[in-house]
């Protein structure tokens, strides 16, 4: 990246495909030098509050753009209906999803009854989880999809974002364990999430895994939901994002769809360089 | 319109929030002279093929462009998602959807056991209709939608567009008439809508003014859906429209929300205001 910084290129591009730390500081010196930045990184637009508004304040200054479709929802149209609203002078009052594909798996699979243990086997076996499943499973992904959320929409302010209060599916210490102790470790858990699964269907309601991004108020964890909402209708590993403002106040605008996988990602990456692209050709 | 073509502006967006007939003429004058368009006006998009083509032509001769958003969905993400979903490489196998916050407000008021005449009188009465109501019930309106939707996907090309097979509430011949006499006759059809209605509930359907664009077809009319399907869950005047594709195929991309009214349309010209800007900044 830094060599490629040293290279004479017009008017480049820096896309960050991967999920690296430290991104923040790569991203404000490619913004100083003229380049437009497009992220599929979530890491370095869901830090600490100072470094996302030295990235804003840096592509300000160059007049260039910080671009992030594909960090929340993969390919839907998420990032860029907030930039659309807030451009049209609307004002947001609340944003809600389910948005991680990987969870929405879990919860489908708990919904029908599996064993938690099980329902993460299989969204490991069938490549839906990170390489370490309580990278998902902790819910930290879903926080800092939350937290862009926030960041995008208004609703945090550079001296009003509070902070994440997270609840995880497991605990996030877990982190690490081989696959075999981890497993272990769900199994002892399956009786629990049975006995809450039993107690939300006797009221006719599902546990999903649910953001709610609101003004002083970020939560993300589990939550009982009717059968028969938006949330509770999702099947597998779909997306949902509840965009709730003032001119969308008692209809809101929603968005569903798959949100994850390589090709819906990679059309949120590439949406945005077109994007990048068409501001540049006249 | 012809006055303001002679000014030398500076390049200038000829922006048509009007109804009129015959602007694609204007609109192709107006992108030969350096203009870009952006249209709520459905009329000049969903006219004869070769008349869209020639704007098309217009546009790309110019370097200019000709923006739609508003034309479907009001505000909601329609037109640009198909945009993005082509410019991306993706390809678009059919598109669905409930394209009238009139009808939608007519069927739902249907559902719920509503003479067809009195659920017309109070889409009236709220302003959600045209001043015609049979502007509405004709299903015209919806069938430019379709036709817009097919054009923006490549469901249908320049020589392969199927015609319209379109089936309204009513009889299209039924336009003009003053509100007392247009009621009256509304009123001859209530017994048989409700036998309709009586017949979906039986068998767990209802209702719905369906547009359906598939390649080599292009469908507009009433419809029995599943109540528990995205189309049978829409509650009054709430709008629906449904992308599959290559690479949304298993499980659709999906936006939801308010499709009619003056501050979420007035939000799809601004918001195709705003990019094109955008796209002159640099």
């Amino acid at each position: 990246m830094q060599a490629a910084l040293e290279y004479r290129l017009t008017r480049p591009i820096l896309v960050d495909v991967s999920d690296a730390d430290g991104a923040d500081v790569l991203f404000e010196e490619a913004l100083a030098r003229g380049c437009d930045v497009v992220t599929a990184n979530k890491k370095p637009l869901a830090g600490p509050r100072a470094a996302f508004e030295a990235l804003r304040a840096a592509a300000g200054r160059a007049g260039r753009v910080l671009k992030a479709e594909a960090t929340v929802g993969a390919g839907l149209p998420v990032v860029d209906t907030l930039e659309i609203l807030l451009g049209t002078g609307d004002t947001v009052r609340a944003v809600q999803g389910c948005l991680s594909g990987t969870l929405g798996f879990v919860m489908s699979a708990l919904e029908a009854g599996r064993p938690l243990s099980e329902a993460v086997a299989e969204a490991k076996a069938k490549g839906y989880t990170e390489p370490d499943p309580v990278a998902d499973l902790s819910g930290a992904d879903v926080a800092r999809k939350a937290v862009i959320l926030a960041r995008w929409s208004g609703l945090a302010g550079p001296d009003d974002e509070p902070a994440v209060q997270l609840e995880g599916l497991v605990d996030a210490s877990w982190a690490g364990l081989p696959w075999p102790e981890l497993e272990g470790r769900l199994k002892t858990l399956d009786a629990e999430f049975e006995a809450r699964r039993g107690a939300a269907e006797a009221a006719g309601e599902v546990w999903r895994y649910v953001a709610h991004v609101d003004p002083g108020e970020i939560r993300v964890g589990p939550a009982r939901v009717a059968k028969d909402s938006p949330a509770g209708r999702l099947a597998g590993t779909e997306n949902l994002v509840v965009f709730h403002s003032d001119r969308y106040n008692t209809i809101p605008l929603v968005v569903t769809g798959p949100g994850a996988g390589v090709e819906v990602t990679a059309m949120g990456v590439l949406g945005d360089i077109l994007r990048v692209a068409a501001e540049r050709r006249r």
